[in-house]
C-alpha cells in the first residue's frame, strides 16, 4: 500500500466525527419527494457541499421538478469519473413502526438510523466526502469528477431524462458510479452492474352505474370476475408469461449469465434478504438466482374492488382494478410490452378492461463486467473489504440507470454503502457506520487509480 | 264489494294520519343491527303495539342476540295466518348521500323518506295496523293471527333457527305472510314466493413474512396471483360455475318455469331496477329472467391485495382475499356446495388458498303458485291493485324463508308494499304512502278471506 493511501485512510479516521456530523446534518433534513417536504432545503445543503469542494454547479429545474444538481470538478486529468445519487428518499410511513423519529437520526450498535441513511444519503455524502479527502490530503483531485444528483428518484425520476437530453455534452465522462451497492451478510462487497427496466399500471374493469345488490350477478358482469379472468390470462401457473411473443426480446447474454453461474449465494441468504419469505420451492438455487436477475416478470402489487372492510356484504361492485409493475430485462422496450398487453387483452375479448398507464418508465440497463472502470471497480472493492466481491449483472429491481448506458453511453455500476439490513424503503433504514466510512476510502482508491488503470492499465495504489 | 270491505276501507282513510304518525314514531326510532343502536327501544315500542292489539306476547332473546317477538291473537277461527316482518334496519352510511337524516322521516312528494321505510318496518307497521283496524271495525279477526318479529334480519337472522326449533308447536300456522313485496313500476303488485339460499366466505392467499419490493416477483409467489388464477378456476367467461359438480343439485321446477315464462318484464324495466346496469347483452329477455330468478351464481363482493392508493408503488403483497357470496336455489345445500368449493380447490392446487366461511347461509325456499294461502294472495292483490299481479317464483336475493317452508312446512310469500325505487340498504330509502295504505287495505282483505277460502274455496270480500 502507497504513503498516499495511508494517508487518505488515516485523514479518513482522523476526521470521521466530523464527516459523520456533516452526513447527520443531511439526514435531519427531510427531502420526500412524494410530498416535496424538505427538497429545496436538501437541494441547497447538497449545493453548497459542492461549492466548498470548489464544484461548479449548475442547478437544473423543469417545470414543477425537483433540482437536479451537476457538480463539475474539471482537474483537467486524463480521465472523468461521474457519480450519480439522489437527495430524495422514501414517504416515512408506516411512522409507528419506527424505533425513532425518522428525520432525527440515532447512533446505535454502530449504525445511523433515519430515513435515507442508506437510501441515499449514505453514499451521496460518502462520495462527496471522499474528494473532499482526497482534495485536502493530495492537494488536487486525480481524476476529473461530475456529480450528477436528482431529487425525484423515489417518484421515478421524471426530469431527468430531458436533463441528460438537454445536457448530454457537459456530461461526459469515462465511467458513472450509481447509486447503491454495499456489503453482503459475509461483508463481501456487492457489486451490481445494471438494473431492470419497468412499467407501471393499473388494468381497470368498469361497469355502468353504481354499486348494486350481489343478486343481479347472475345477469350483470361483475367487473371484478372480468379482472380477475383479465389477470388470469397473462400468466400461468409458474409465473410464465402468456402475452403474445413477451419474450421475444429476452436475449440471451453470456456474460450475464456467467456471472449469475459465479454467485456465491445460497437460498438462506436469498430467503433472509426476503424476510424469510418462501422460496419458490421447486426450483434450484441456480435457477432462482436466474430468475431473479435475469427475468422479466408481470406483478401484481395491488388489487381492489367492492367490500373489502370487516364482516359481509353482498355487493355487485361498478368497478376493479389492479395495479402491476412490470419489470424488463435488456432489449425490451416499454412501449412494446404495453403494446403486446393491449393487443393480448384485445385478442381474448378484454376489451372491456382498460390499460391504463401510471408511469411509461424505461428501459433496462447492464454493463458488461469485462470493462475496464468496472474492472477497477473489483479490485478496489476486494482490497477495502479483503473479501472476494459479490457482482451481479443487475440489481432485481429498476432504476433509469439506461441514460447513463444507453443514452450517455458510460459504462455505469454500483460501489457503496448499504447491507442487507439496511431497511431500504422501510421503517429504521439505517446504514453501519464502518460501511459508510469504508465506502468513502473505497471511493477514494476508485479516484486514485480511475486515470493509470484507463491509461496504462496500472493500479498504483491498491 | 260487501259492506264490511268499505267499512275497513273508509276506516283506514279516516285513520290515515293517526296510522302514519304510529309509522312514524317507529321510523324515528333508530334500529341498526349491525350496532346495536336503538334496537331494545325498537323492539319494546313493537311489544307496547302488539299488546295494545290484545296479542300475547313472547320475547326470546338468545345469548347476545336480539329480541325475537311473537305475538298471538288466538280468536279460534279455523285458519292461522303468520307474519313475518323485522324491525332491524341496515346501517345508514354513507351519510353524507341522505337528503335528510335517516332517522327524522320527511314527508315528500307522496313518499316518506327514512331508514326502514320499505325494508322492514314499512310492512311491519302496515300489517299491525291492518290487524288494529279489523279488530276496530268488525270487533274481533276473521283469522288467528301470529307475529313473528325478529331483529336481526339485516345480519343473517343468526338466532332465528334455534327460536323456530324451540317453538315450532307455537309457530304452527297454515301459511305465512313474509317481509318484501310491493308494486312495480305500472303499479302491478309483485308477489315472491320464495327467496335464494346465501353462503357468504372469503378465499385468503397468504404468504408467510412482510410485503417485499416486488422485484422479488420472479421467485417469490405473490399470493394476489394465487388469488386471481383460484377464483379464474371457479367461474368460465359466460359466467358458468367451475366446480365439479355444483349443478348437481339444480334441479328443474316446471312451476317456477312456467311463472318465469309469464313474466311480464322487459328488458328496460329489469335495466331501470339496476340503475341502468348493463345487462349482458346476448342473452334473451327469457333467459335474463330465468338466470336472475332460477341460477345459482358465486359473485366476487370484494377483492383486496397490497397496494390500493394513488399512484405507484412497486410492492409484492403478503397476503390477498376475496369476499363472495354463493346464491344457492332449492335443493342446493349450503354444506355441499362449501364441500365442493374445497375439493375443487384442493384438486386444482390450491391448497394455499384457504376458504373461511364468514356465514354458513342457509338454504333457498319456494312455495307453490297453486297452493291456496298463493292464490288467495293473488286475488286480493288483483283486487287492491286493479291490475294483473306479477308472480315471481322466488326473489333473486335471499332471506331464511326455508325456515318457514322446510322448517315449518308452511306456504309463505311475500305481498307487501315497496317500489322499485324505495332505495333499500342505500340512502334515501323511502316508501310510497298510497302503497303502505294499500298494503294494509291488502292485509285486511286478506285476513278476512283466509278462513272462507281456506276452508270453502270461497273470497266473499272480494
Amino acid at each position: 500500500m502507497s504513503q498516499n493511501v495511508h494517508k487518505v485512510k488515516d485523514y479518513i479516521e482522523k476526521n470521521k466525527n466530523q464527516y459523520l456530523d456533516t452526513f447527520v446534518k443531511l439526514l435531519r433534513c427531510p427531502s420526500v419527494s412524494a410530498t416535496g417536504e424538505g427538497i429545496e432545503q436538501a437541494a441547497g445543503l447538497i449545493t453548497d457541499m459542492l461549492r466548498e469542494l470548489g464544484a461548479n454547479v449548475l442547478t437544473y429545474k423543469e417545470d414543477g421538478g425537483n433540482p437536479i444538481i451537476l457538480g463539475e470538478l474539471n482537474e483537467k486529468k486524463e480521465g472523468t469519473i461521474m457519480i450519480y445519487d439522489h437527495y430524495d428518499v422514501q414517504p416515512v410511513d408506516p411512522l409507528g413502526k419506527w424505533a425513532s423519529p425518522p428525520f432525527e437520526p440515532r447512533i446505535s450498535d454502530g449504525k445511523i438510523y433515519a430515513r435515507g441513511a442508506s437510501d441515499d444519503k449514505g453514499n451521496l455524502v460518502s462520495r462527496i466526502l471522499a474528494v473532499k479527502t482526497l482534495l485536502e490530503v493530495l492537494g488536487e483531485l486525480p481524476v476529473n469528477i461530475k456529480f450528477l444528483f436528482e431529487g425525484e428518484e423515489e417518484v421515478g425520476s421524471p426530469s431527468l431524462p430531458s436533463f441528460i437530453k438537454n445536457y448530454e455534452e457537459q456530461l461526459h465522462a469515462d465511467a458513472c458510479i450509481w447509486e447503491g451497492g454495499g456489503f453482503d451478510q459475509k461483508g463481501r462487497p456487492m457489486i451490481y452492474l445494471g438494473a431492470k427496466g419497468v412499467v407501471y399500471l393499473e388494468l381497470r374493469a368498469k361497469r355502468t352505474g353504481s354499486d348494486l345488490h350481489s343478486s343481479w350477478g347472475t345477469i350483470i358482469e361483475n367487473p371484478a370476475w372480468r379482472l380477475v379472468m383479465a389477470l388470469s390470462s397473462i400468466r400461468d401457473e409458474k409465473g410464465g408469461i402468456l402475452i403474445e411473443n413477451f419474450y421475444e426480446d429476452v436475449a440471451d447474454d453470456p456474460e450475464a449469465e456467467q456471472l449469475v453461474r459465479e454467485l456465491d449465494i445460497d437460498r438462506s441468504e436469498i430467503s433472509s434478504m426476503t424476510n424469510n419469505g418462501e422460496l419458490i420451492e421447486e426450483l434450484p438455487i441456480r435457477e432462482l438466482l436466474r430468475r431473479w436477475l435475469l427475468s422479466p416478470t408481470v406483478n401484481i402489487c395491488g388489487i381492489y374492488s367492492g367490500y373489502i372492510e370487516k364482516g359481509q356484504k353482498t355487493v355487485l361492485p361498478s368497478y376493479a382494478f389492479a395495479k402491476m409493475d412490470i419489470r424488463l430485462v435488456p432489449k425490451m422496450s416499454p412501449e412494446r410490452v404495453l403494446s403486446k398487453l393491449k393487443q393480448h387483452l384485445a385478442k381474448r375479448g378484454f376489451n372491456d378492461v382498460e390499460v391504463e398507464v401510471l408511469n411509461h418508465g424505461y428501459p433496462a440497463a447492464r454493463t458488461s463486467p469485462s470493462s475496464q472502470p468496472v474492472r477497477l471497480a473489483i479490485m478496489v472493492a476486494r482490497t477495502v473489504a479483503g473479501k472476494e466481491p459479490v457482482v451481479f449483472p443487475n440489481i432485481a429491481g429498476s432504476g433509469p440507470m439506461y441514460l447513463v448506458t444507453d443514452v450517455l453511453h458510460q459504462p455505469c455500476f454500483s460501489l457503496g454503502i448499504n447491507h442487507p439490513g439496511s431497511n431500504i424503503h422501510a421503517p429504521n433504514e439505517n446504514v453501519i457506520i464502518d460501511y459508510f466510512m469504508k465506502g468513502m476510502w473505497q471511493c477514494c482508491l476508485y479516484m486514485m487509480n480511475f486515470v493509470p488503470w484507463i491509461r496504462l492499465g496500472d493500479v498504483p495504489y491498491l
